[in-house]
C-alpha cells in the first residue's frame, strides 16, 4: 500500500464541489470510515472527539483536525453527527460512485476476495473473475463467473470496467497490466507480490504488500524476544508433531 | 498494518547487538528486502544507491539514510553489497529466527495463505490451522493439517508457537485473542477486519485491513473520474451480463 507519494488531492482538482483534504488525511479516511460503520451498527448518532478518540486510539486533536474539512459539525460539547460524518466521507472515498471490477486470477487468494463483503461493504460491484484455467472457466464463485483470460478486453470494454483486481503470478503482472490499460481499466489492485509503479498516467495503482506486514510483526517478536528458539531446538513434540504433518 | 504508533525500536533494546534504526525506517526495510532479494535472483552483487532509487523509485538520498545505519558499506562509487545488506536487513527483520506460526480459521483466506509462499520466504513456519468446522478438522492444506479448535492451547504451549494468523469472523477475534495470549502466543496477525488494540503488553498485534486498500483505489479513481458512471446507467450489455450471472 505504497502509493503515498502517487496520492494527490482534491485540492488540486477545483472542478469538483468535494473538501480539499490533504494525502494524510485521505490514508487515515479509511480507518474513521469503519469506526463510523461500527457507531451506525450500534445505533450511535453523535460522538464526540473525546470518545471517537479513546475507541481508535488517536488525539482527540488529531480526529479534530482531520475531520475539520468536513464542516463545522463538530461543535464544543455537541459532537459529531455519525451519519453526515460517514455520508461525507463515503462520498469522498467512492463509495456511492458505482465503481465496477474484475478479478484477473481465480486461485485461492481470488476466490477469497470475491467471497468475501469487502466490496459491496465499499460499493464495489464485482462482475467477473478471468483465468487461464480450462479446469476453472465457466464455474462460479461468490456468485461470480469465471471466464477466459481471452475474453479480458471485450468484457471490459462492452462492460466498463473501472478496477481490476490482479491475483495472477507476478511474472504475468506486466503484460496484462498493459492489456488491462488498453481495455479501459482505471485503477489496478495488485496483490501479486510484483510492485507495479505507474506505467501510464491512465491507470492508477495500489501495490498491496502482505509479506511487508508479516515481516513487521516478526521484527516485532524477535525484539522482544531475542532469544526465539530456533526450529531445530525446540522440543521433542515439536518435531514429532513436524512430521505428522510432512 | 496501523501498528505505527506501537512500533518502538531496538534503539530501546541496548542488550543487543543489533544496529538502531528508526519506526519509519523499519517500516520501509521489508520493501528494501524485496528488492534485494530480487538483486539476488538476478545475479547482482553490487548496486549504487542511483540505480536502487531508480528501481525502487525514492531518491538516492533517502536510499542512503534509510541504509546507512546499516554500517558504512554504501561507498562513493562502489555502492552497497547486495548479499550483505540483505542478509542484515533479513536479521534485523527476524528471518532467519526460526518463529512459528499457526492459522485459526481454515477457510478461504486461511487457505489461501497457508498456500502461498509468503511465510516461507520470511523464515516462518506454519505447523498447524485451527478451526470449528468438523468438515474441516483433519483435512490438510499446503501440507498444513487443521485441528479442532479445541486443542488450540495445548497444541502452542507444547509447539513454542510465536504468533497466530486471524482469519476468523470478527465477533470471535476478542475472546480468541485472550486465548492465544495464555497459550504464550508473542503476536497476532490479524485479517479479521475488527481492529485489535494492544489487548496486553505480552502480545503484539498487526492488524491487516485490505477494504482500507480498496478504498484508497476507489477514490483515486474518482477523483481522476469524476463522472463515473453509476450501475444503473451502464450500458445494455453491462446490465444482461449482470443478469446472467445472478
Amino acid at each position: 500500500m505504497d502509493s503515498e507519494n502517487r496520492l494527490h488531492t482534491d485540492a488540486e482538482h477545483s472542478s469538483t464541489d468535494r473538501p480539499a483534504v490533504s494525502p494524510a488525511v485521505i490514508r487515515r479516511l479509511p480507518r474513521y470510515f469503519r469506526y463510523l460503520r461500527e457507531l451506525i451498527r450500534e445505533g450511535k448518532l453523535r460522538i464526540s472527539s473525546g470518545e471517537l478518540s479513546e475507541r481508535m486510539g488517536v488525539t482527540a486533536s488529531q480526529i479534530r483536525q482531520d475531520l475539520n474539512c468536513f464542516g463545522g459539525f463538530g461543535q464544543q460539547g455537541y459532537g459529531y453527527n455519525v451519519n453526515y460524518l460517514y455520508a461525507k466521507i463515503s462520498d469522498l472515498l467512492g463509495v456511492g460512485a458505482g465503481l465496477c471490477a474484475v478479478i484477473v486470477g481465480a486461485g485461492d487468494l481470488g476466490r477469497a476476495l470475491v467471497r468475501s463483503s469487502m466490496f459491496e461493504k465499499r460499493g464495489v460491484d464485482v462482475v467477473a473473475m478471468f483465468d487461464v484455467n480450462p479446469d476453472l472457466i465457466g464455474r462460479e464463485f461468490g456468485g461470480v463467473k469465471i471466464y477466459d483470460v481471452c475474453e479480458l478486453e471485450t468484457f471490459c470494454l462492452e462492460n466498463a470496467v473501472d478496477m481490476a483486481v490482479l491475483t495472477l503470478p507476478k511474472d504475468q503482472v506486466e503484460p496484462m497490466s498493459e492489456r488491462l490499460m488498453t481495455a479501459g481499466i482505471r485503477g489496478l489492485w495488485n496483490f501479486t507480490g510484483k510492485e507495479l509503479n505507474a506505467i501510464s498516467d491512465q491507470i492508477i495503482v495500489e501495490n498491496v504488500h502482505l509479506g511487508d506486514s508479516l515481516m513487521i510483526l516478526n521484527y516485532q517478536i524477535c525484539r522482544d524476544k531475542p532469544t526465539v528458539t530456533p526450529k531445530e531446538e525446540r522440543g521433542e513434540t515439536a518435531d514429532a508433531q513436524k512430521e505428522s504433518l510432512e
